[in-house]
């Protein structure tokens, strides 16, 4: 990507504060292959801000002004930042620059695609054997006498975009599922994704049937049969089209469109109402517009951006499989139109309303193998990887991952991780920084050889779950054990402040409920091993003195490593305006690395004074500064700064830049 | 009243469930003098409801039906009671008999003032002395060489709305308080209402000038002058007129409206921009009104509903005082029309902003008796406790609580108290069991001599207070210390489900985070004190047994004394039907008092075979039931069941009602 650097770096750059009354700070504008940096010139502070080329989703320039040029980035991640260069040239260069490099033509421009990964081939293997899929299956009893794994698409023959292992009612012959196949869009046959061993009733998944208006198949029909067969215990099953009904009808009239309960035995058809990609694609960009001066246009604009509306049909849809599945023990087979948008969000959700396990944060990884990685959610296409079809992109799995948090929300003790892991893991979908979401299936990232070439997210977030811990969660909790019923009536649903501003949301009060009680719990933690300690040695008649002491100082308490997401204020009105780059602290890159978020065991408040507020990644060998003099970092290096052994050592001393 | 029921007790009602898909219970009516109560069939459950009539806000009989007569009854607690009743006849009396009894026509008709008090002289008047007001003008440093009481106002004679003790500049002599009391409404000249001691800056309160379009008055400027002066370090004072500068304008018409700035030397004038009472009455009917079938519906109506807009308004009034005083060291003088509305919101949000200790339980009593009791907020009149002029009742008080709640939600460490608290205390605002707020002014309650016939609300909801403490609230906390400065954007607002959906609400999550810090922070301190016996005990080589059973046995801690509000499900959708009946607990009346809430150490899951979730006050003597048999109340008994000691001997063993 180097040759689309125009300039790599330009001086007095004015970074414009847009929450406070459009302070400016003066500095240094670096790009780098990966990143946009600036460095304040304030010697004291040496603020920076990082910007991933992959994360930025426009860069606009408003009408020069006599002051200079602006540039405005806007980040998938809702952040903006705004620029003032003074040189009109620089400002072309820097803009076009951008434009190529947020925009990259193919797989093999992405970051996580152009290193190196032979260097550490022991741990990138290892970080594609984090999670196993199949164990899941078997966890939830799969096979069994009921559902079987079938060979039938090894290879990719029978669905292109489905995973080559399946599994299928035990009497699914292989000519009824080639049948099925071929009277379903885009081959996506009926294929189990969840079995409830409580009650036997499963959650299968595949794409519209190939039905018009009065097509039909023995094959398909049979298929159907064997999944209401697989349930002994109940005489029909749901078939769940999560689409509006008029958009189904509108199908047939393409020879597509949805079942025929004339035709299918024992079937209950059941239609949920979540619109299509574009619907949601505009529906977001409107939240994410909300302009805020007045509680009304607020107000308005959250009506009108029908956000709200759209997760409360997605979750309906879970809630709706979840109940046929546990209250009424009846097997639900859920499509939409190709089945891996709506069909992958209602059925992941039915999970985690169904099963704990989905609500810890392993069990959600797993959930996202298998319900979208797998099934083949075309990643790539949604999340605007390359520069492709505007008209494919849409926040499909934005939608699942709120509508856990909404979840959240109600069940706050129900769950093991908090919103910064839900935000961390919607940021990887967007980030390209792990091999995990490229492409559209699991045969384009079979072809593209990315467990070779690439490292596995999963492994990295689960070394960072401290900060990823809910301290509410609690495995023995009423609400952690079987099903979760929420309140779908509107008014419990609110806006995700936690995504959608981000802005304002960097500086949340500096001591959540959360954070407050993850620190007492570690008091009483402290305190019980103390207890024990004492009881251990009290009979030999030593009194342990100090102990008071710790439990004295809470405050000590609060600064302990694994403190969650950087806060640079108490969420006050006065707290500093550089909000936009604390926010995200992205799990280091598995090679040529550099200490993100601030540093641990560090006050927060520190940060303004370090100069490990970085977003992420690694810093550019081409940028020719003349910054030099900060003892934390020499952009003028032509050396990589490589640190693989990074996060093995991290601690309080490694917060800062290596030098 | 008691000549007021028509009928005392009507079987075979239905009360139906509006939440579960109207389920209804069949059961017994009873009207007493002082409550509705609707008592279960159901010999297992007898579940009894209990309403005041003095919170009943409606009663209204839709068209009968062929299975009898509807009646709706709607609480000014946003509680909804559908009855119906086989017999029209019985209907019409109900009706009859439940407007006449909700609808008192003077004060001596409320229940507190029916009441013997001097059968508890000693405690009544010590009820009356918990709160000292001078006590905490002295905790501010009033009276001091800048701010002097004032013998202006004994016996009232200069303004009748205000309390007889009052402070003012030192330099304002007699003349000058006179003279500037007659150029305003109501003779409400400025006088002192908080002091900032960092600062020396004051914020004093007064209705608008009688300037008309050109009048002036030198006394009224020299007050002015004085409070300016009165503030060495500043050289100019904020004049706050809280309304919309067009209602302030239209005042001038009839000799009223704002300070001409060309008149007073120094002086500021700044509009805010709350709307009056008439705009407030229909906007508070509007949320109350919100359907909320779609997103759509309900974010309509709360946008057009413009309630949140409104306490939005009236957060902005308090935080430019708070940091005028605190920031600018610039006194305030605030005012609207009369200065007992908007004004006493102003006031008292700018304290709650600036003074930690009002963020405190006994600050919050403390401040609602200054700025909104003692300086003549019109109770009566604003909260309809008497059946007065429909134009005049408004929820003034209800936004300054609702404000007061939005900040605990941006500041989670910084109030003593949790939602259960202002919700209780909103609810005595409304409900006349205490004397506190009956009248209109100090001097209508001394006319009514209530310290002599009431008891005062403030050491009942302290003797109550394990309830009401927010375990997050740290005296030490940066939120606690110093002036709040809260996030003003529109979606830092949020809807009020604690206080709006009471219906559904009832049922919150079993442990929410704030009980289950609660129950960590209780097993700190058991372990500290574990640990402290022990390494008392440990020298003499004795090992404590049997501590780390209290640790390994968090459930049991949470079924503790003082258990938050009764809680009858888990929040899903599974959860008992009846829900409005436990949303309130009421202190016990001061005297004839029943037990309230669920049995004090139970589990709240064991609610539903107790009988004990009733509202709150009092049992009827006349009515007369044969539900006979139940072991825990006998409501054929002609005797007042009397337990003055009851708040002081109830534990687990007094749950139940005495027999």
């Amino acid at each position: 990507m180097m040759e689309h650097i125009r300039t790599p770096k330009v001086e007095n750059v004015r970074l414009i504060d847009r929450t406070v009354s459009r302070k400016a700070t003066v500095g240094t504008l670096y790009l780098s292959a990966t990143h946009t940096i600036f460095v304040e010139n304030n010697p004291e502070t040496r603020k920076e801000t990082w910007v991933l080329h992959s994360l930025v989703a426009s860069v606009e320039r408003p009408p020069t002004t006599p002051s200079g040029s602006h540039l405005v980035i806007r980040t998938k991640n809702f952040q903006v930042l705004e620029l003032l260069v003074p040189q009109e040239r620089d400002a072309t260069d820097i803009h076009a620059s951008l434009a190529r490099l947020s925009r990259p033509e193919k797989y093999s421009e992405l970051y996580c695609l152009s290193i190196n990964p032979t260097a550490n081939k022991e741990e990138r293997e290892e970080s594609w054997s984090f999670l196993d899929l199949q164990a899941d299956y078997r966890r939830m009893g799969v096979p069994n006498n009921l559902w079987v794994g079938t060979p039938a698409n090894s290879e990719y023959r029978v669905c292109d975009t489905y995973p080559s292992e399946l599994f299928v009612p035990k009497s699914a012959t292989p000519p009824v599922i080639v049948g099925s196949s071929k009277f379903r869009s885009r081959g996506r046959f009926p294929v189990l994704t969840y079995f409830h061993q409580d009650t036997l009733a499963s959650i299968c998944r595949c794409s519209q049937p190939l039905s018009g208006f009065s097509a039909r198949s023995q094959e398909d029909e049979q298929m159907m049969q064997a999944i209401m067969k697989a349930n002994p215990g109940s005489e029909y099953i749901y078939v769940v089209d999560t689409r509006p009904k008029l958009n189904a009808m509108a199908n047939r009239a393409a020879g597509k469109g949805y079942e025929n309960e004339d035709h299918y035995t024992n079937i209950k058809l059941q239609f949920i109402g979540i619109e299509n990609i574009h619907v949601m694609r505009n529906s977001q960009q409107k939240i994410i517009d909300i302009k805020t001066p007045s509680m009304g246009d607020f107000l308005w604009g959250l009506e009108s951006s029908g956000w709200l509306k759209h997760i409360k049909a997605v979750l309906d849809a879970g809630v709706f499989i979840a109940k046929a599945v546990a209250e009424e023990g009846v097997s639900v087979v859920v499509h939409c139109s190709d089945g891996w948008d709506r069909t992958a969000q209602a059925c992941s959700l039915a999970s985690v309303l169904l099963d704990p396990y989905y609500r810890t944060m392993k069990g959600l990884m797993l959930l996202i193998e298998r319900d979208w990685v797998s099934f083949g959610h075309k990643f790539s296409h949604r999340y605007n990887h390359l520069d492709g079809d505007p008209k494919e992109v849409s926040p499909v799995i934005d939608q699942f991952v709120e509508c856990v948090w909404q979840l959240s929300e109600q069940f706050p003790c129900a769950f093991e991780f908090n919103e910064r892991f839900l935000i961390q893991l919607r940021r990887h979908v967007y980030s390209c920084q792990y091999g995990n979401f490229l492409g559209n299936s699991q045969k384009e990232r079979r072809d593209m050889r990315l467990r070779e070439r690439t490292y596995s997210l999963w492994p990295q977030l689960w070394k960072d779950r401290a900060q990823y811990v809910n301290p509410l969660y609690r495995a023995d909790h009423t609400q952690t054990q079987g099903m979760l019923r929420p309140n779908t009536t509107p008014y419990c649903f609110k806006m995700w402040k936690g995504m959608y501003n981000r802005l304002e949301k960097s500086a949340p009060p500096r001591h959540s409920p959360a954070d407050l009680l993850t620190a007492v719990r570690e008091e009483t933690q402290q305190l019980e091993q103390e207890l024990t300690n004492h009881q251990e040695v009290a009979p030999r008649g030593t009194a342990h003195s100090g102990t008071k002491q710790g439990i004295q100082t809470p405050k000590s308490k609060m600064k302990r490593p694994g403190r969650p997401a950087p806060s640079t204020g108490d969420g006050s009105v006065d707290s500093p305006p550089h909000d936009y780059r604390s926010t995200q602290r992205g799990p280091p890159d598995p090679a040529m690395t550099l200490p993100l978020g601030p540093p641990k065991g560090s006050d927060p408040d520190d940060l303004s004074s370090a100069c490990s507020d970085i977003e992420s990644g690694v810093i550019d060998l081409s940028s020719r500064s003349s910054s030099g003099g900060d003892d934390c970092k020499d952009p003028e290096s032509d050396e990589a700064i490589y640190c693989p052994a990074w996060s093995g050592t991290r601690g309080p001393d490694t917060g800062r830049l290596p030098c």
